[in-house]
């Protein structure tokens, strides 16, 4: 099978998610990159383009540059993943989605509402596919969990407790040299949320993934508690979906023992489940008034959809790399079907897209908007 | 060294809690048990007193019959302790206090804020103790990660996550003949607040003993998800201390899978903590930037104060029992120390008492105050 | 009811396991400790039974002494507890079996496997019972595997894998003033075997408990690592079993990081399970090809028998001293059925006694053989 | 960086270790596979080399035909990996190693101890690399452990415990049509150890990375439990190092409820460390005399060869497959530097080689011929 030509906005050298998205696209062998605008500084995209062993006449000063050559070309990128920080996401996807060429995004959508709504008429107008790197729906625990809950295991849905804590940010490291940091601290280039941008929307996404559920509304306490951070690093979020579940969400960058803690709790009036991002190879559940079963990635109990996204048998932990490739392979597939000649929309499957990304994007804006007003109760 | 002569109020056959104080009472053997009004069914409290090889004279129909009886006696109770629902402690406590005689009473302090304000006053004009059985703060390594913090080796405390789910109230048992679940769930037994009166509170207490922080204000959403239930079975509450920490607090009875969920982080800005009621011989130090330690009781790194409370080397596990034990032992030494001439005030120590008592009281009706205004912040 | 009048040998102050049997003697209030022999020191013997509370004239200087005059009393002792280095056991044990005084003795049964034969007509002559406190088969949940496995949850057993390892003779604190250390590596106070004798003997008694199965022969690398010390501080040894099953057994007190980890699992044709003392509350149970449970103390899955052990629901974790209690409540139940007249044969139940005794000392005997053969097989 | 021409022998559809092989060499981007010889089954291999997307011109019916064919050509491969049934290992690897084109072959090294001198004969003869797939030696964290204790952070060894539990073959599945139970079961493709070559290799190997010791014989007790079995499925080994550690190994292929349980512990004289394969990005360090640290996958106190194996932050589970990854990226800059005119044994850094596959065959030999002389210790 021909591999599909891909190519990368953002992800220079220093850069954690470039890396990442990277990795995740060769392991399937699914994608080449072939092209990049790997930074806006000239000198380190070029250096960084040498290092990846790409064509230097493919290595761009801008995405508008690249968009506008690898469209012309006879063999010019069918697809481009976006790596850069939040601000630039909506400009760089435009260049791409107008030219017909499928996104694959990083999280959040945007660092803007209006940028959400002018991406999702991008997205409306073109014909090309768009993807959002909600990574965490790529576990097959997850999978397993959502499929497990479509078919009423644990009954009605009464709870859903969400948590993604960290501790990068304890220290004032982006006054310290730590880019990643710099950025995800700056309101112009991160949006008004801080953590609750960053891994909140994960949080949020992953709970609405596995339930099925719509958030209704939801009030949050965010606060910084880093020295002269202006954006939150810490949130407190309470929780009402649409048919009366509760829930609770709290995220943190300055959670010193915590290193990318991301869990999910779903309890039902029937019996109630568990997963944790760092033992992603197993879920506990719980039949009410049974005891609790470990049910493994691929082990016994595992449903189809989770095995359709598992490579090797129990036992081998399967990490982070693959849940990720797992939703590069599925762009691949879903690429593929539309070249083919099927419908944009039948294509998806479990792809998080555009409407994620607005959902993603609903939740923080109604997370700064209760914040600012003392907590009250925000629709999302 | 003499034993302590011992009452009970509460705590026929059947009754939970009342079972877990005699054994609590025995442990260290400081106490013997010598008299009861162990249940308002007479016929059931000759049984029980039978079954526990009290004296027959001494098995009486009411607590004011003991308090009268025993008060009169040259060899009459010390003490007693109250495990009645929560509407009788005041009215039985009351007796006692009144004459002298040294008061044990669970949690909470009271059905209702008016008897916890008459409590006040009953312990304040008494010369009695008055112990509060917060059993929880008894564990050894909660006393280690209270001394810890109070020597600053997590810095300033920025954020409190405190938890304490279980699931036998998933089901609406208390229509199904559980006694336990029947006053648990009736508000003329229990007070204005369900899950959050009942486990609730502990939780509140843990967080502030081991912290040291005062709770300022705080924003609740109670509900109840068993059917026809009027007290709350689940509540979701976001937190503000003095000083600026934050914090969030969840308790619940039906949530599938968890048995007695009690669980507590604490996070600063040199460090944080975490213990968990379920694996209670250890905790969890994370100095920031430094590996996670897992101290156990006794271990290497334990405190002077831990190790006060503690019976066997580490790796013998202590439990439930031994906890609450250490509340007894405590109180013995209180009540020897004030038969012995010291002040009331002095003798205290670890115990948790009236001002604890209050301080659950102010939060449950603090909660039900909240939620009844959608979530609005509330004064603690 | 009458408690149990008892008596100790051994046991005073500075003692660990002494103050276990107290407390284990007293959780159910079924014992009333009035007498000892507390010390072979008579100024320490004293001062312990003070601190206990004991009437001075029921403390004695030797068993002997203790044994005559508490024979001669028409309130005297009914039961006692021998807590004493292992090569007292015996001497002392006989002297209240021959007053027809019960006996409950800490293990292993003996020094050496003469007294061992000794004690085993000393019991054969006595009218009263012996009992061993091999206290790890008083667990709830070791009881629960017992019965599972003998249900054929597991089917057929194949494979036993069991071990106990500690750290507390990491350094040669036997040459730093530890009592405990002196005499356990001390050939003419323990017998011949070291850490074989003193925890090996608990997890092969574990092991046969929850199996049913009977060793056949042993192979044993016995080693010394505590400078200068005579007995063997660390064990391996290959197990096979009658009936064809296979296994492993290796304990240790030289290895830093293990507190108390006995442990155990034991697989089948159908299926395996796992238990560990550090964490007695849950066992994990796998049916093959299904997944695994954690079945917990009291929770969905428990067995009558692991109930009838247990006091408080499951979540709250009762301990070491709980299920060292178990075997003393078991015993004052079978104490009294004799005093009731039943045949001293009918009582015991789960309680291990002198078989179970026997069986340790041959296969500590067995282990010191076949370590000085090189590791030859040798029957047990 | 150009990436490296590989070839493939073994691997067609439905084999498990092959698909492995293949991801791991492509997750870091050094490797393109560009011919293969899939299958000994003509009409699978092209299947399987089209659905790899491989010029059908370089999908072969013979390790032999496609050495000869590749050595011939300009753009031939530089190396292949030889991922076949251990008795194909030798004569596959043989073809490439005497063309000059470098080795990477799976464990263990052959089925015969013949066929292993004979490849060591080759590999002495050939100018190529040899890479042996030991691949849990590629995991981050028992990089950190060998560094840690070659640092002398657990003072001198003492005690080496290593366990290697599957369950998959529980029933006699290779009875039912499971082609990777069917020839790891026949003597004749897998050689004289069943479980104890396909996994006891492996725990083997990983002691004797990560402590670095020699061993110097063992005793061991193979047991076949599946009906009709030929060779192990169960094996027991007492180990004795040079230098005076001792050891244990249990490798298990019939343990219900283990996937793929490889675990390690170490105990020094100064402190101890454990590690588990299917919890990787962990390892737990006791300095004798403290508590004992979680470290974590580049975490704070991760060593340099521990960061240098790893991809992203702590708390992103690297897996099974990255760890893999890790060998075929070491034999990558081996292959490059060879090229580059370094001297091959200067090259191979980490990396296993022939050495360590003559090791463990010495095992496997050692423990068969124990074995059958009922357990003797036998030299290794």
């Amino acid at each position: 099978m021909e591999r599909i030509r891909l190519g990368m906005v953002g992800g220079g050298s220093g850069a954690f998610i470039g890396e990442v998205h990277r990795v995740a696209s060769r392991i399937d062998g699914h994608f080449d990159l072939v092209a990049g605008a790997l930074s806006s500084t000239p000198e380190k995209a070029r250096q960084s383009a040498t290092a990846l062993g790409l064509d230097p006449s493919r290595s761009y000063g801008s995405y508008d540059e690249m968009a506008e050559a690898e469209a012309a070309r006879e063999d010019g990128i069918e697809a481009v993943s976006i790596v850069t920080p939040n601000h630039v996401h909506f400009p760089a996807a435009k260049a791409f989605l107008d030219r017909g060429i499928h996104v694959i995004c990083d999280k959040p959508l945007t660092s803007t509402f209006e940028d959400a709504e002018a991406m999702e008429k991008a997205v409306a107008s073109s014909s090309a596919l768009f993807v959002l790197t909600h990574n965490y729906t790529g576990y097959p625990m997850v999978r397993q969990a959502r499929e497990m809950l479509a078919e009423g295991r644990i009954g009605t849905i009464r709870i859903v407790q969400v948590e993604y804590p960290q501790d990068w940010l304890t220290d004032a490291v982006e006054t310290e040299g730590s880019k990643q940091a710099e950025w995800r601290t700056d309101p112009a280039r991160s949006g008004a949320g801080g953590a609750i941008g960053d891994i909140g929307t994960h949080a949020y996404n992953l709970a609405s993934f596995v339930t099925g559920l719509t958030g209704a509304e939801l009030a949050a306490d965010l606060h910084s508690f880093g020295a002269g951070r202006q954006l939150d690093d810490n949130a407190h979020v309470m929780l009402r979906y649409e048919g009366g579940a509760r829930g609770m969400l709290w995220c943190s960058q300055v959670a010193p023992g915590n290193e990318n803690g991301l869990r999910l709790r779903v309890l039902g009036d029937k019996g109630g489940i568990e997963w944790a991002q760092e033992t992603p190879n197993e879920m506990w559940f719980t039949p009410h008034g049974e005891a609790t079963r470990r049910i493994t990635r691929m082990g016994a109990g595992a449903t189809d959809g989770a095995n359709a996204v598992s490579r090797i048998p129990p036992g081998h932990p399967e990490g982070y790399f693959e849940a990720f490739a797992n939703i590069y392979t599925e762009a691949a597939h879903a690429i593929r079907a539309v070249q083919d000649g099927e419908a944009r929309d039948a294509v998806m499957g479990r792809l998080p897209g555009i409407a994620a990304g607005l959902e993603g994007m609903a939740f923080i804006r109604a997370c700064v908007t209760s914040a600012k007003s003392n907590s009250v109760w925000v629709k999302i």
